[in-house]
């Protein structure tokens, strides 16, 4: 018969993987591209809003890595935020703060459609330099 | 008749700023959206050209400010770079590297298709923590 701890490690370390990458999904960044389709009419509005509630967002948020919002250049009425926090708690602690709220509220009548697409980076630690 | 500088200042303010525009036209940052799909069976292989081509131009290329690329969590075989670069010259630049013509090559029977997105930054200095 075999020692007991022959069977229990790999049991062990199988309990360890599986723990280990459920604890990191929660902690490892959260990456996701919001595409957005805002009224024309109301769009330089909107700009002010959304860039207020970025700048906030990144300045007294620590979880926040980036909100790098582009329009495009032939549809400017089209919107990708390249969003990027820290984990998840990080962004379920910014869709609960006063500016995001304050945003949200303030420009749902200026938004046609929401997209949010949860992303995964193919090189994580890449930077803006 | 009116002094000739009050026809001509604002002529030359308009020459001016039209002129001003062009100009910083090419010397102001390029982003860009670049939306790729990918031959599932090909995706691993395009994965790791793709990161090489990227680490290899943000490395050596210090016109190329990011190349931050994401696939979608839901559908693993469709890309989407954002491509800042410190202007068109370094674009310019970077499409005749070694790297870029080799990743160009390689990956040509892996890309099912590609769109170029011309894009405007709405905070042109935004970083990633």
């Amino acid at each position: 018969m075999r020692p007991p701890w022959i069977i229990a490690a790999p049991l062990a370390l199988a309990m360890l993987a599986v723990s280990g990458s459920a604890l990191s999904e929660e902690q490892e960044p959260m990456v996701r591209l919001s595409k957005l389709t805002i009224d024309p009419s109301q769009l330089e509005a909107y700009k002010v809003a959304l860039a207020e509630e970025i700048e906030a967002s990144v300045r007294c948020e620590p979880g926040v890595l980036t909100l790098y919002a582009v329009s495009e250049k032939n549809h400017p009425e089209k919107f990708t935020i390249l969003e990027i926090y820290a984990d998840r708690a990080a962004y379920q602690a910014h869709i609960q703060t006063a500016h995001f709220l304050k945003y949200k509220a303030g420009t749902k009548r200026m938004v046609k459609s929401l997209e949010l697409i949860n992303a995964v980076p193919l090189i994580p630690g890449m930077k803006i330099k």
